[in-house]
């Protein structure tokens, strides 16, 4: 059996070119005693995967050149010489982008795909979902009745903060760009949504949040940010969860001019990475896929097809042309 | 008897120059039932009074044009109609830039005159030494092995939060600027100095915090907090006290590029305001002023002279010109 795969062939400079990336195949690895060999079904497209292409110390190593591209994957075990896991069950792992991956099960986690669809469980029942979760409930810690803004709301994670937002009692302001999304986080139940597109940030903030912005979960970064930063209410969260305005810069990193805003307020900035939560993800997991089996999750899925157009679907990302949870299907 | 007094005139662009103020006069005011009046003996100089000059929402309201100019004050009660003040008591209050000044004694607080110069009361045993104290405390919450950064360090605020970082068991690293600065951290305590004006901060931090900073106690904004950001350690705590270097600004404030870091290491970055631990003020004073009776925290102060003077002395605060707390003495 053939494992074809995309490594890193070269250090991209602002968006990550086709060259950046080698296309290649090998021998599908036979697991050894404890190891399971897993079928991978669906690839998760992150714009966190971007940050892990840079060089430097961050919350996790960088992917050297020449290896397989990390990404989270779902799929099926075909062979498993580890006790906690039989041929069938189907799991979410980090098997990176590749049609089969080895594991020795610590990462895996076994899914019910008679409950949700697969690629659900790298969207808004998995990591993604796990990520407005903690990044809510453990840094922004909304209390009932307070306004939670949004950016990058109608994007994998934005769209579930703000639902379990709503789900917790807040006011659910979110922030996207053009109509169609704007329109969508009202599907989502967002109280308010304001099209950065075409409408002036600060002053649609200020609308939209009259008693100001006790939780702002960003996304986003740049000029997103330091509108919101105007707008804190006191003692205001504000969750760092991303900054996809940043990502791809050749130039330095926007700073949000308004941080002083932090201290007018009695504000806090606070970033987090999810994979600190692994401890609680399985009841943070039972929870989302409760709330969508009573439909009071939406999740939105954006699926293309076909590992060989990986390099052009990963740049959709970047370019704002995905909506909803972006997911490489390569095998049904 | 007359009451001479510094009244904000025009609205300052940049540094504060003596035509935005107005020196004038008028005859003292008799304290009305319940109220004391104070003769004023030392003004506290302070970095936040800029920021009161600016229009705008802040933690407290801006000082009109017309209105004198705000500042703590320590002083003796000349006259009292308030059972809880006796004529003769020192009191710290925020009596502003004159002579006299009457207070329903709400925010005056009774000082021992005989425990440490009534001047430190407005600095290290005072609201400058309570900014260090809760700022430290309650928002750095530093433990014992932990390093503990401050920009500032020779500033009013700075030198405390040093010394308490000692006190609790830290490691204390200061930036200041110049050599005679710096040698004056050493005095302190502070395990190392970091000379900004002649040397990389990013390289100088790197190497007297090389297992990272757990706390930055931040008084200076701009490239200074850049440069601290750049070498967190996990979950490391940035104090806002405040940002000296942006006060004057007639360009935008320069946000933190390296903000980012906050996400990478899971750290948060906090404002905080003295005013709101109002409560604990008395609890706290007590702390500081047997830190100072044992000997364990020097205060340091430069005392100017003469109320005519006030324009040129406050604008010594953002030339970098005072070493120690920035005290004006206009009566004994």
């Amino acid at each position: 059996m053939i494992n074809r795969q995309f490594r890193r062939a070269a250090r991209p400079v602002g968006l990550p070119k086709s060259t950046d990336w080698a296309f290649g195949q090998e021998p599908v690895k036979a697991p050894n005693e404890g190891e399971v060999l897993v079928k991978v079904h669906c690839i998760s497209l992150d714009p966190a995967m971007r940050g892990w292409m840079n060089e430097g110390k961050s919350y996790i190593p960088p992917v050297a050149l020449g290896e397989v591209m990390r990404a989270g994957t779902a799929g099926v075990v075909v062979e498993s010489k580890n006790a906690r896991f039989a041929k069938g069950d189907y799991v979410v792992g980090i098997h990176g982008v590749q049609e089969y991956g080895v594991s020795d099960g610590r990462d895996l986690i076994k899914v019910d795909a008679g409950k949700a669809p697969l690629s659900s469980y790298l969207g808004g029942l998995g990591m993604t979902g796990l990520s407005a979760y903690f990044g809510l409930y453990e840094i922004g810690k909304p209390k009932e009745g307070e306004t939670v803004l949004v950016s990058g709301a109608a994007g994998a994670v934005g769209g579930v903060v703000g639902q379990l937002a709503k789900i917790s009692g807040c006011r659910a302001v979110g922030i996207a760009g053009g109509a169609d999304k704007c329109a969508y986080l009202k599907e989502l139940g967002f109280d308010e949504a304001i099209d950065y597109k075409s409408q002036d940030l600060v002053s649609e903030i200020k609308k939209a949040c009259p008693k100001g912005v006790d939780v702002f979960f960003d996304n986003v970064g740049g000029e997103t940010l330091d509108a919101a930063l105007s707008r804190l209410a006191p003692h205001a969260r504000v969750v760092i969860c991303g900054a996809i305005s940043q990502y791809n810069n050749t130039t330095p990193v926007k700073g949000p001019s308004n941080y002083l805003s932090l201290l007018v307020n009695r504000a806090k900035m606070e970033g987090f990475v999810v994979f600190d939560y692994r401890a609680k993800y399985a009841e943070a997991m039972a929870v989302l896929v409760a709330h969508f089996s009573e439909g009071k999750l939406k999740i939105k899925e954006h699926v293309e097809t076909g590992l060989e157009n990986f390099p052009d679907v990963f740049l959709k990302l970047f370019r704002g042309e995905n909506f909803g949870k972006l997911v490489l299907k390569i095998a049904d």
